[in-house]
């Protein structure tokens, strides 16, 4: 049993005594993604997972050689005995595990309205939970904070990034990458060669035609990429699960007064949001802050400004100027800051790093720049 | 307007006035994935959409200039304009098409049992629905049975995809491509080449120590591929949306005894399952048949036989065993065959191709193949 992976369940079955919760499912499959199978198990996809308040973990993976490799619990079922139906499996589990008639039970969090009336019908044994605050949303809070372990991790995978952003500032100004293909699978190449399980989300290159979108479409093509006017790469590496999440833009003169005006805004806005953070300023205040920065030049930023990285390329904190977010920063948070303007007529501009929060103030993990040519 | 997007609305427009539904919405966003709104509209993802009885569509897309170019629907709204809160954009999308207090509106299948509670206090004026065989099951049971310009898609797409598995064969036989990486990579090239979007999935491409995987971790690595003993390949092109899933073996001898036996079964069962195809046999039957077929030598498949492919690398037909499944294959319909055995000693074998039924009977699409070096 790997230590880290033992605390981190430690403290779920700590939380489910306190609140009375005899047992909780996980489900990472299909359609329904959990990453929290990952986080508690080091089993990478596609299972469910059971946690007992009397401290016992059940993985029911899909494939069982995979498991026996990576799947850290105290027992291990293939989901095929289950006729891979969830409730058959949690009812099973339930007697296995001894959990009591009446007892309070946790379903995951995106079970949707019909097959949650469904499960109410099939384990009528059981207080069948489905709710916000509940174990799921506990999970993503925690694993909001890093631990020791995912820092090590992600100080091993922002080197990697960063050596292949050198790597590819080289390779472009050598003019030996030059269609957002090349780009893409130099890319994907290089993380292999690191031992990387590949990207954490599929790579965006887009040429000066189609920088405009905030996620181009298609992701890459044979298109020109670094020609005049304004590139957008946005990557990530995935390293033992964890993402890095960087946007660089090429920039190739002669440029328009407008390209020049949105890479300066956003320059601005980046060294304002990096500056705002130091101050310890509240989340949404800094968001606002960048729009009204934008504002003042009559453009608008269409995504948040950034977003807490880990085993999903999405996850907690979210740094967003809603009026629901009271986000404060905390030391662990590992987050992107990515201030991005876009217009159909001159492409877009957007940079992007990982922010890590320490005891003493900050570390920008990963050295995304805006690259002219 | 395309007229195959306006047609497949049509008929949603004509079910609802059957059903006496005034309003309904599908889902794509990040965790809540629903291809429905690119099948509906042509916008490829990250959106509402919310279709009216009164035969109006209204988009709202998280990236407006990207739905100008990609979306086909009456009017588009960016989704910035309801702080990126779906109750808000129901709420004015039922305003601005006029729905009358009461009505009847369909909320997407996989909305949460938590997020349907918090619609339904959000949202009183209507008559909320969330469930099975409604709208959306609908649309899914519409799309097993692929039309004319999905047809027309496939064709091209499966044309790509055998002249993909040609090169190869030659590649690889020519010892040009010898880790998993360049495999995938090759593969990756050769798609853009061809304007596809990219892979339909995460390229699968594992060396004989890795193949007892069923769907190998990491899906590629810098290992070794095609060397001694049974090395699977598993991957699907997508083009303008709708992708192919093929996997071959490349086997090198000198085998085993066991590695020879798990060929011959696999082979075994494919001409089974193809044989039953062409006689008419329910789905079922055929899974059943091959269960058997394997099962006489002690070995168990932890998959289904096969599943239908579109927009999505996994959707309906499914081909099961599963006691629930009553499934005749029906003209049009686009599918997986893919018998797979593996053993954590002697590896994989999978052989998988994709098929189309016809009026006449059936068309094998692709090529993959079990290929000894």
């Amino acid at each position: 049993m790997k230590a880290f992976l033992e605390n981190r369940r430690e403290r779920i079955y700590d939380w489910m005594a306190r609140e009375g919760i005899a047992l909780v499912m996980f489900e990472d499959t299909e359609g329904r993604r959990d990453s929290a199978v990952r986080w508690l198990t080091g089993h990478p996809s596609d299972a469910l997972l059971f946690l007992a308040v009397s401290r016992q973990a059940v993985l029911v993976p899909w494939d069982i050689n995979m498991a026996r490799v990576y799947g850290d619990a105290d027992i291990i079922v293939p989901y095929g005995e289950f006729d891979r139906k969830p409730a058959n499996a949690l009812r099973l589990a339930g007697e296995y595990l001894k959990i009591p008639f009446g007892a309070r039970v946790e379903l995951p969090l995106n079970t949707s309205y019909t097959a949650f009336l469904k499960y109410i019908e099939e384990i009528p044994d059981y207080d069948l939970l489905c709710r916000n605050e509940g174990v799921h949303e506990t999970v993503q809070d925690m694993r909001a904070i890093k631990d020791a372990e995912e820092i090590r991790l992600y100080r091993i995978v922002s080197a990697f990034t960063n050596e292949i952003i050198d790597l590819l500032e080289e390779q472009i100004r050598g003019e030996k990458l030059k269609t957002e293909t090349d780009v893409a699978l130099f890319i994907e190449a290089e993380s292999r060669k690191r031992d990387c399980e590949g990207m954490g989300f599929e790579t965006i290159a887009a040429g000066p035609a189609r920088s405009f979108g905030i996620h181009a479409f298609p992701s890459y093509t044979g298109g020109a990429f670094a020609v005049r006017g304004l590139s957008v790469l946005d990557f990530g590496l995935k390293y033992q699960g964890y993402t890095t999440d960087v946007s660089l833009t090429f920039v190739r003169p002669p440029l328009s007064k407008s390209q020049e005006k949105l890479i300066g805004l956003i320059e601005k806005a980046y060294k304002l949001a990096l500056a705002m953070i130091d101050g310890g300023d509240g989340v949404r205040d800094i968001a606002l802050a960048v729009d009204a920065l934008f504002g003042k030049s009559k453009r608008s930023m269409p995504h948040a400004l950034g977003h807490g990285i880990g085993l999903e390329p999405h996850e907690a904190p979210f740094l967003r100027n809603r009026s629901d977010t009271s986000l404060r920063l905390q030391p662990g948070m590992i987050f992107t800051l990515e201030p991005g303007l876009y217009d159909p007529l001159h492409g877009g501009c957007r940079l992007e790093n990982d922010i890590l929060i320490t005891d003493t103030g900050k570390e920008v993990l990963t050295g995304a720049r805006i690259i002219r040519l």
